[in-house]
């Protein structure tokens, strides 16, 4: 994370958003006004376009935006996110999240906030490299940054399959399904079924699985640079499919091999200056965030 | 882990035993006989050397046998290994643990398996790097290489604290303690604790609260190179302690700060040249190892 | 449970099995011999019939069985006893279970323990009461023996409900799923959701939630004479449906209310005299059962 | 649960509260000019009497209550109202929380609600009997309302021992140590242990294993009639201990017998006309209150 100096400040920006409400329409126009008045070019993809009753931006195809902006601003919670971030990503865009609701571990501003939008488009913002998953199956490829589920197409069954890392066997499995997750899907429906929360800096994969039948069976977490491969029971008739960010369901047959690994390209989250990963962790989980005010005495840097 | 090719033979060798027993003098008189067959100096040091009657073997101080032995071989169960690992790691000697009862997670061969061991010794091994945690108080420090563990002293109270990641505020808790593991440690007393495995080749560190108040407390898997601070709460009166792989109690007080990071030097762990990881994994924890006879079809590497 | 005196002996035994091979027709074809030579008269239903390459023993309607014998002894694992428990509760026969491989939860006996058969037959058994749930939407019931299990259709959605317990709102639940699980299935599915063990002798239902949304969803165990209602809610687009002991699938839909109760009737369920369903535990559940053969000093009965 | 008609008024009210301060001075200065409003007698014992600076109330002693009032009003969280407990089950006087911070489990009254309490003096409340354990260790007997929690004294190793329900051999354990809870209890330390919630009418205990080395140890729960033997295992060198309501402190040695078993006086706990044990969960556990609104029709009675 490059926290500590002024960084590049974003001139052109394409607002997205992917639902269509009166309350979304009231926030895109009044972030339009603001944009206008400190300076700053917006453009819009067709899909959001429908926000404005007379649209007088310029509006464009979703995957031509980076020839227009430098920054994706995403009006909606982490789902919405979650979705331009494939968009981000083909374009290598940086991408900021603002929440029209409570705030989400993804999308860290509030739309009234219009001073801490202003901080960022000047400059003053932290860039943050998150990874993304791809799975393989027949040499079709399907990206999430959150998590990859395999999971039972015909719930009367219980699904089977062996697990491979790094080409070795770790076990074979009758399960609901299995969940592999990224830092970011740590916090979502991995978190929900067991799973720890992995910091977004850990170079890490969490893979989960869902309500195994080997009862000692337990979250894995490795390196963020294995292979996962997962072969299909040939005796299954679960119909299994995969889904990526709760979304994209791909099925998958008996026999089928499922490889999954991290994807090249990286995302680029953009927070605010004062970002810090545990407070979103302490809003959302309910934690203490109440200190003893200690003078934490800092350690000297091991040589 | 360097697997792939035949690595420095074994020359000189020391038998480590904190135990004595009939049944461990028998273990080691048989591998005395076994490696003066096989050509190999022994030296012991002078507790293990309590196990001979009558003892013609080379005895020295523990913490000299660099200059006499290149490799440590551990008769006992893991604990007896993560006792020793303290005098390989100041030594730099590598490690081998050889497991009377089931095999461990760091003992990895039977004492009837002689042919195993003189592959080891011939050359034919892997050998691994593990990491150690070292905490910090007062500037009086401690390792371990499965966990350091925050608990109360006096049990009639809960113990109250800050958490520092990197000196930035994680959370207060209130709890019955704290376990901070490295991935070797994942499976000991932090398992018990629900937290999830870390696989040995992870470079990271997890935090698992025991008992806490706060519902929402989960176990949090962070970066290996994190400095984690704890800052016991000025209102604490559990005298609390700080254990490290169990032993080696430290008492903490209120208002104290406790340092903990990874610890420079690395442990070198020997393993049989056909060892695997999931396969102890399997083991240990009875998982389903019968894989379904896949030809894993194996993906191409990502350019 | 009655097990301190003489029971009524078994004359007259129906032969249950719901698959077919030649393993089975092998221990079947020997349980007929052995029941021949101790003078006790068998039947079969039309489906276990198919078992005997040329039958000449009784064959009738499965749902007539009661006028033909005065136990249920079934060939199989807990899955078939669970179908079989059906055909015994509607007709008020007792049921006994022979496992032909890993003895189960519910079925107690090996095969080639026929003297251990012969006890149970010549009155020499533990009778005990087993409850079922039953399930009503749009007034059709249907029953379980483990578990009844709400869960989503389309699996790309978090299904939405309210849970009453005898009319009172306990919450709202976005989740994958809810499972009701009787102390019977307290060991089955629910077991890999998180949930408790049930005592059999317990008169209480466990209500899992499964992957849950809220974080500080727990497990929660309600008294046996409660009624549960669950009511979709109007939102609902997942096309849920209910399962019963993981067969007998009932879609449900938005708005509809699933009413969830004891039933009346109870299963009786027969085991060999010396059963203990703690050595069941430590045996599924690989539990120490090595004690330290202390003489247990037994407390005098409070007045 | 009495719930549905009009109690006994209470006339004569005695006044609990286990810490001093001017805040519990001012709300019990308030108290009593209410219930001087309302015409209730008011008595305190010797301990509460500190918090008056002149006090004219008839002060008594703590065991001799019952003869000058009808009902017992703790003022504190859960803590104080479990510790008046043992005062109110002693002299089967009814008890009541008033709660000066959040809502309690056990304490259900805002001190600013008086209309409220009113109302329970007059007759509007309602009566639940909660039952307690007892500990027996050499004779020595203790009481719980939470729970009885067995632990390391010397907590540098891990306690073993012997389970056996109503006579019966269940594990054998090593842990960190044992928690038996009752439903009230449930909600307390057992819960962040992993244990279910019981509802507070289920007749029964929980056990919850803390930190066990045998991973497939679950809670359990049985019939609350049961009882519960721990044999402390001869070779146990750790110093246990037995904690009752998280107090009381009763040490254990090897080979000791701990008995475990309900208590035969039941507490009387009173709550506003209005209380719903759900809404406690709901707010304690942040769980969602907000229901669809959906009429639910109510299942027919089951005859």
């Amino acid at each position: 994370m490059e926290n500590d100096s002024q960084q590049k400040p974003f001139k052109r920006v394409a607002l997205i958003s992917r639902h269509t409400s009166p309350a979304i329409t009231e926030t895109l126009t009044a972030l339009v006004k603001y944009l206008d008045d400190v300076d700053v070019d917006v453009v819009v993809d067709f899909d959001t376009a429908r926000n404005f009753p007379s649209n007088a931006l310029p509006t464009v195809q979703a995957k031509q935006l980076s020839e227009y902006c430098d920054l994706l601003l995403v009006v909606g919670g982490d789902g919405s996110l979650l979705q331009a971030a494939h968009i981000a990503i083909e374009q290598d865009l940086p991408i900021l999240g603002i929440n029209r609701g409570r705030l989400g571990f993804l999308t860290d501003i509030l739309p009234d906030h219009l001073s801490q939008i202003g901080e960022v488009l000047a400059g003053e913002y932290q860039e943050e490299k998150r990874f993304l998953l791809t799975s393989s199956v027949h040499s079709i490829e399907n990206d999430a940054l959150n998590d990859i589920v395999l999971m039972r197409g015909d719930v009367a069954r219980m699904l089977e399959f062996d697990i491979y890392i790094n080409e070795q066997f770790m076990c074979n499995q009758r399960a609901d399904g299995l969940i592999i997750a990224t830092p970011t899907g740590s916090t979502a429906y991995a978190l929900s079924g067991g799973g720890p929360i992995l910091h977004p800096k850990l170079d890490a994969i969490v893979i989960v699985p869902m309500f195994p039948h080997t009862l000692t069976s337990r979250p894995i977490v490795i390196d963020g640079d294995s292979v996962i491969d997962i072969a299909i029971s040939p005796r299954d008739e679960t119909l299994p499919m995969l889904a990526h960010d709760g979304r994209l369901h791909v099925p998958v047959s008996a026999k089928d091999q499922v490889s999954i690994r991290k994807k090249t390209q990286l995302l680029r989250l953009i927070h605010p200056i004062d970002y810090n990963y545990f407070q979103t962790l302490q809003s959302k989980l309910y934690w203490e965030r109440k200190n003893n005010g200690l003078n934490l005495t800092l350690a000297p840097q091991q040589s």
